[in-house]
């Protein structure tokens, strides 16, 4: 059995037998590429380590043969003292587990070899023998690295320096002779098999053990050795070590992108010790080296069709690649290089899509914060709405609305209700103390677009003094910060924000994505504005259309009335009625014949009352007047015990469906409205809550009744269509009842997510369920990417119920797992016809889809 | 084709042709009961006239022919003046429609007959007469009934009298000499075939059709029309007119049962106008007669295999059977008498068990309301705990709980909460003004065996005045009321009680129940008086002991110490323990050996701390001490948006698992203890709301680790299950992954239904739940009985899937509706091994279960 493979003997396919460090530098000797030469010892020669406990005599045997072969080709002797042959010997498993195993450089040396060494360049000699002495002595002989750190420490503060390079020669040479006395130094050879061994036996480390059990690997593969020659950058002004990336990972643009260090060795640039040159200085300095680069640039991208992340060292004018990988990038990077490799003809289509990460491709299309080390954050919440804003300080809605138009403001709220809807409009972003993700703040911020964070239990608002606390930090209203609703992060003062842009690449990958996909993508959007956006991004229509935000803000007060003054109920809702048509009107215009499914108010009414522990407040004190004892009586009547299970949405139809036919006329009479002005409209007439199919047959009815009556009215029909929302497990389990019924069904994963699993998405996130995921009970947080196993399964089901009885049934998804990536691939295999996601989560679902589609066949 | 059939020509089998009544008719006649004669016109008849539009020929010649035979066996002639036979038409459909079609008494009278059946009996004849224009008039001519009314109210007016029976003669005669001038009489034979066409009409009237819809009848069936002779009870002091049960239906006794009224018909036992005698006078003044009627009524007893409910007529001393159907009865009744038809040979135990309302049976081990027109019902609310209790108003359970030794309360509260349960345990019953069924007065009365109601939101209470108002009622603290737990009735006053009894026959019957059950039968009880009770029942084991309850009364200080107090935590749970062990020491020692599910804490630490409204009135007033203070902070980050979907359960038990720790140590010990004295145990923890098998492994792992210790410490062991409550719909759908780990599953139906149909059960009874099964969305409270379509399914996916991975593990049902009849018949085919309902239900699902299996068979 052949146990020591040549770089020139394998290629990536053998991953198995050669590890994937090995199989990747054979690879690349296989098609030209400058590599320093070497060899492999395969994984199963470790796997026969293990069983035998040694290094047998028949392994030793290939090693040397191979060692000899490089030093044919090197034309140097390993363990000569006239021209030392040294080599590193490295670790490299099938699967990559970076830093996991031990790696040795510079093997080969001793003390007459130094010597030897060190009459062509004694600096370079000692240097690289106490680099030696303290991996082999800390690895191989199993001494204490802190007795070479201390050497060493010791030795820069007596010579005043602070970084290794600055220590003097002489200096070096002391070192060595204190690390020497710390044990002896074998033979060359010895040294060999010595640390091949060591390498064998790390792979049962218990760093590379813990490591496998957390990512699920197994523990028989073995790992391979790479053995090979070493190649030096710090050997003098012509000799220099860098990493380029064969692309810009951060824009994407075809040119050579990274930095380099003359007379130095790689770590020297991992380790940030010295500051190193842009790759462009290389281009002036050594114009063909980096002509040279360039081309093994070129061929490693064409090779393995995908912009690289390249280690290489320049030997006394030489090239050398010592390793190139798939180089990481920002999501615009990624989408420039997938277009433009497409362009090139390095992959196809299918190929780009398949490349992208589609969940990343949103941050593409908000501000972002200018990473920086000097940002301060001060304090972290929920990321509620993505984005990045700057502003002033302001607890006040109502100030808020005053000056926002002048000023950049952040409202900052310990929650926020209905009535501060006026002040969220005008600010730049919304941060509060409390509250979910499906919190008023959250859901209103995401519906603007406008960043947000909630649930920052950190800060602590003293708003009629002016102030707010963050530990021992005190902010005045007024005073800038900076808030990130993509990753929740408070920013004391004003960072650099990266503005947002909308690519041609992007729009290009994009029109590719929906060549291929079959779900159709629509947009939640409650007003004109936000519609706008959806259709910008590609929506081809609205999937939700939530009309409780259309009773807040400046409406509050005549919606109050509905439940307040049963005397005005009847003119109240005449008022509604005109403005819900004028907000229907203006979405079916922007629309204009794509699909609009509005869902008729879902909200329980206690929602459109102030709070009540502020009026309980009030009325201790003595200091309510006669409306608020009103407010206050019927919010007594109206308290739930668990509002997210409580009298809403059809429930509340059926008792009182006056709201429902209002709502109704208002659609109806807006599609007339927009068809005689030449536009097309196209309703989509949605009831939440459904738990019973006895539900929708009485509240279809009323629906119809007004709809016969408008149409009688006007003497004009249009097309429409009634629906269902899905958020029940009920409604899932009895599809087939209630399928024949309708036309729609769309499924709300948020509150089906909650009644499922039984969590209060309110509560649940802080109390136990960042826990669950942070611990690994559960894989993923159900509310952002749909849980397979039990909302899923619910899906399927009634899926499959409601086709048995009604094959054109058109399904779709609206909640706020629709616009990940998983959750999308998920909806195309559970035979869903639409998605809909905020307008902003667009570009995420025509690419998942596609890929959904892609990734099937 | 025969359209005509003589009631000898009939039996109960041709009801379809002959109508329900007509057959019954039949099959009278046919074991030889004196019916009088007659004969029945066929549903295809009144088919076939709806097709012609009139009555043909063959028809009028058939009942022709058929009136002959009748003249000869009453030896009367219809039409006759000399010896004339009067006849009833009456509708009668092959489904019972009572009241809705039509009925013409006393028909072949005119003006002439009457003059000389006058010779005869004066009154009498005009009073027939005075009848029969009235009913002929109304529903055959058409005539407004009013008309008539007016001229017999006009004539009542001036004569001075009260009763249509108190009339003299001569007014009757007044009376049809004004009838006559509404229309005129046509002959006799004419008559006759007006009528049939009038009761054939009525099966398409307004009212009949009406019914149909209702109860969902099908419109094509027809009436049958039954033709019988007349006979009178009003013809002299050797006529009276009867009804009789065949048994007691109060106390199922055998024996005759009922009363008559001599020289009467039949509508005047029915309108209360005379006071009826109770049968056993019938047999001192006419003992032959009485005789004959209690042979006729075993014949018919044993004919029909089960209690009669009988109208009869003596006609100048001969007896006449009118009708004969099941008698109803009560639960009491019921019970007698299926056993004693068992013994007397009439029916089969299987027969016997199949004919109880099994869902009756509690009201017998209760104490009840003698229903008395008298009674006062002053509130009504939701039946929280059946029974019934007199009182004496107490709004302090402080009071309550030290007067309570010595009086009869009934505490009666705003809403009750933890801290008040040591003055529930003290009273009669509990009435309180808030809460749904499940809130806590609720569940501990259930638990305790007081009859409870709850949500009674007509009382105000002025706690500090002493006093509640309802409308225009006060009552003073101290007065007496009366509340009916099973009903929700609140009486002003001391209502009669009804002793609650476990006969004999119910003994029997639930051991014959036994022979054919093959689901176990369970108890809910917390604590050993309840699982004595249980037993007593018959309880096979507990199948849900909620632990929540030994965290309550004067242990809430203790508990209170851990959540607030960390310094004294340890110190907390070691005396929680002590009196934990105390608590399971007990159960296992009455259970001896029969298996005791005990479920962990599930409750929300909150429910252990006081209202958080209450303690912001007191900080808002400044009423606030240290404790307060810190137990509002607590409660301000304890409190839940939604409690139901909250921080419970499993999930409070990962983050802390020191309360489950606790719990396992003192079942596992006290388990041990109870073995030591020489009883035996079979402990089965039970964790709640796991949603994830994740959630179960990590606690389970916790569980086990104590349960180890405690062996180790002891040096014993014993056997032990540990399972899963099934609350969550998700625990339902993966059943198949969290089934291998445990021993048994137990679905805890209450929160399943909350969850599957998104309903808060605190809130939706009275916001939309009622409402929805008074107009029939629902067909019933998915809370008491289960529902199948939506929780069912899940039941069953959990079923399949669990056995499908862990063919062994043992399956059951703890929810409130357990012990519904029809919840235990599903539970049964859906494969449940066991049912555990509160103790005094257990006699239903003993019987229920049964009745599955015989159903099944």
């Amino acid at each position: 059995m052949k146990n020591v493979y040549l770089f020139e003997e394998g290629s990536k396919e053998m991953k198995d037998l050669l590890g994937n460090k090995g199989a990747q530098l054979c690879e690349m000797t296989k098609i030209g590429v400058p590599v320093p030469p070497g060899f492999v010892i395969s994984t199963n020669a470790c796997k026969e380590y293990f069983k035998r406990g040694e290094i047998w005599n028949g392994l030793k045997d290939e090693i040397l043969s191979a060692l000899e072969k490089l030093e044919e080709k090197t034309g140097k002797k390993f363990g000569s003292k006239e021209n030392p042959l040294l080599v590193s010997v490295r670790s490299g498993a099938p699967v990559s587990m970076p830093g996991m195993m031990d790696t040795i450089l510079n093997l080969g040396i001793d003390d007459e070899i130094v010597a030897s060494l060190a009459k062509i360049n004694e600096r370079f000699a000692y240097d690289t023998y106490r680099r030696f002495l303290q991996m082999f002595g800390s690895i191989v002989m199993g001494i204490d690295e802190k007795k070479f750190d201390e050497i060493l420490e010791k030795k820069k503060a007596e010579e005043g320096v602070k970084r290794d390079n600055e220590l003097s020669t002489e200096a070096l040479k002391e070192i060595v002779e204190e690390y020497r006395k710390l044990y002896d130094v074998p033979a060359p050879q010895q040294q060999l098999f010595m640390a091949v061994e060591a390498v064998f036996k790390s792979w049962n480390n218990e760093r590379a053990i813990h490591y496998r059990r957390l990512k699920n690997l197994p523990d028989d593969l073995g790992t391979g050795v790479v053995i090979q020659a070493m190649v030096f950058g710090n050997l003098g002004d012509d000799s220099l070590t860098g990493v380029a990336f064969t692309r810009n990972p951060a824009n994407g643009q075809k040119k050579l992108f990274g930095e380099f260090l003359i007379n130095a060795q790689g770590e020297d640039i991992v380790s940030g010790k010295r500051t190193p040159m842009p790759i462009d200085e290389l281009k002036k300095i050594y114009p063909e080296i980096y002509e040279e680069l360039q081309k093994v640039a070129e061929k490693l991208e064409r090779h393995y069709r995908d912009m690289q992340d390249i280690e290489f060292t320049v030997e006394k004018g030489k090239l050398y690649i010592l390793q190139t990988r798939t180089g990481k990038r920002t999501g615009k990077a990624a989408v420039k290089i997938a277009v433009d490799m497409v362009k090139e003809g390095i992959i196809s289509k299918e190929e780009a899509l398949l490349r992208i990460d589609a969940n990343s491709l949103q941050q593409l299309l908000h501000k972002q914060i200018k990473e920086d080390k000097s940002l301060k954050v001060i304090a972290k919440g929920l990321p509620a709405s993505p984005g990045a804003a700057v502003g002033k300080v302001c607890f006040s809605p109502k100030k808020a609305a005053e000056i926002g138009d002048e000023e950049k403001i952040i409202l900052v709220r310990e929650e926020t209700t209905p009535d501060d809807i006026h002040g969220v409009v005008k600010s730049q972003g919304v941060l509060t103390a409390r509250g979910g993700i499906t919190s008023h703040a959250a859901v209103v911020s995401r519906g603007l677009g406008i960043p947000c964070i909630v649930g920052c239990s950190e800060i602590k608002i003293n708003e009629k003094e002016g102030f707010m606390e963050i530990e021992e930090l005190t902010i005045k209203e007024g005073e800038e910060i900076t808030i990130d609703g993509t990753t929740g992060r408070v920013i004391y003062g004003k960072a650099e924000l990266i503005e947002a842009e909308f690519t041609d690449e992007l729009k290009e990958l994009l029109n590719w994505a929906d060549e291929y996909r079959k779900l159709k993508v629509y947009a939640n959007a409650d007003f004109a504005k936000d519609a706008e956006k959806a259709v910008y991004f590609g929506a081809e229509g609205i999937g939700l259309c939530r009309t409780e935000h259309m009773f807040l803000g400046e409406r509050l007060p005549i919606v109050r009335k509905i439940f307040l003054e049963k005397e005005k109920r009847k003119e109240a809702l005449k008022e509604l009625l005109d403005l819900q048509k004028k907000d229907f009107f203006d979405l079916f215009k922007v629309m204009n014949g794509k699909p609009v499914i509005i869902r008729l108010l879902d909200a329980p009414l206690h929602e459109f009352l102030p709070s009540y522990d502020e009026l309980l407040e009030k009325k201790i004190k003595g200091e309510m007047n006669e409306m608020e004892r009103r407010i206050f009586e019927e919010l007594g009547e109206l308290r739930e015990v668990n509002p997210m299970l409580g009298f809403r949405g059809v429930r509340l139809a059926i008792l009182h469906p006056e709201i429902y036919r209002m709502q109704t006329r208002a659609i109806i009479e807006a599609a007339l409205m927009v068809e005689e002005k030449g536009y097309k409209a196209m309703p989509m007439i949605e009831i939440p809550i459904v738990s019973d199919v006895n539900e929708l047959v009485v509240i279809k009815k009323e629906i119809e009744d007004e709809i016969r009556k408008v149409f009688e009215e006007k003497g004009k029909k249009i097309e429409y269509k009634i629906g269902a929302m899905f958020e029940l497990p009920r409604a899932c389990l009895t599809a087939d009842e209630i399928a024949m019924h309708i036309d729609f069904i769309s499924f709300g994963t948020n509150d089906l997510t909650q009644t499922t699993f039984g969590y209060s998405r309110d509560d649940a996130e802080k109390q136990f369920l960042d826990y669950y995921i942070e611990h690994k009970i559960l894989p993923k947080n159900p509310f952002q990417s749909i849980d397979e196993k039990g909302v899923g399964e619910l899906i399927k089901i009634a899926v499959e119920k409601a086709r048995k009885v009604n094959k054109n049934i058109e399904i779709g998804i609206c909640g706020e797992q629709a616009g990940e990536a998983n959750t999308v691939k998920f909806c195309y295999k559970a035979g869903l016809d639409s998605v809909s996601c905020s307008p902003y989560r667009i570009v995420i679902a025509r690419v998942a889809s596609a890929q959904a589609v892609l990734e099937s066949e």
